[in-house]
């Protein structure tokens, strides 16, 4: 069984944000044992799993992305599109795009603390298209 | 074929661990032509590929992402679990928690030098837990 | 279906290089579903997907990592293989050596700006070994 789905997200603002729930909304009934991949369609914003519980994690995220990756780093050439743009690329392959995550008993098996967060690295980015992808 | 499996690991000290021969011995006979997935249940730990022979690059890694991600950074908001909670949540996104690797001739197809690390950022954390899925 | 193949690339200099024809190059007609999953078989150079149109962006990504991963950095202990080579292993991990990307009507499924990268971290390095993997 292979089954297969392109979502659109609803618009977020520049940060780190939490959307299983979002994404889990979007399956067929799950197999018994199998595997779903996600990836985010785009190359100024990231996807990964990290804490679902506290929201002062993902604002740290943010915070320290931003100085781990500087806007209007001196070596950037790559200005034209703003300042947020070049720092975006650079974080999102630091992150990642692409994520495949176990079914297990008809759900995803993550631990007790795992969510899926949309990384948004741009200051005003149209909303963003992951491809969902289910198979046992 | 599908086949899945959670793992618990033993307890790792913080740092970089080569888990390749932990992982494979858990594996059922392998298929010609396949794929394995390995996911780490938790947000302050990570998998990775990497140099399997000198275990000096794995004491390189935990030395260079101390300093990449420092403790006590001024901007944490999420300090109350330690001052080694919040680096190890970056250190986990930046790494990585999903892994999926082919099996060719009944065989993980990892290049000679590659070996799958257990990244472990936490001073004292639990044993962890994988979930492993081959699929072919 | 499962279908692998094993590839080696041309040689690359040092940098961060646009693959995605030569990889599709190497396809089979793709499923209407399904999943390419690709493993690059080094621990210093990576694979990733960023901005396939200008190449000031794979510019940046080369001078940008080069300050965030610095060589020579006192801390590094593993530096018989030269100045580039500890970096070039950090650098692997933050960048990741695995991807999975679907397949829909027949077409991988990426975004308008995606293209896969090999990110190529060493000053004179053999010709790197991929492992392709579609299935659906």
């Amino acid at each position: 069984m292979i089954w297969q789905k392109e979502l659109t997200l609803p618009p977020y603002k520049r940060g780190f944000h939490l959307i299983t729930r979002l994404v889990t909304a979007q399956l067929p009934v799950l197999p018994d044992t199998g595997l779903l991949n996600i990836l985010i369609k785009h190359t100024s914003a990231a996807i990964t799993l990290n804490e679902n519980a506290d929201p002062t994690v993902r604002d740290d995220f943010e915070r320290f992305l931003n100085v781990l990756v500087p806007e209007n780093h001196p070596l950037y050439v790559h200005t034209d599109e703003g300042p947020d743009d070049m720092p975006a690329h650079l974080k999102a392959s630091l992150i990642g795009s692409t994520l495949t995550i176990p079914v297990t008993n008809g759900r995803l098996n993550l631990g007790t603390w795992q969510g899926i967060y949309l990384c948004e690295f741009r200051n005003n980015a149209d909303p963003r298209r992951l491809v969902l992808t289910v198979y046992s």
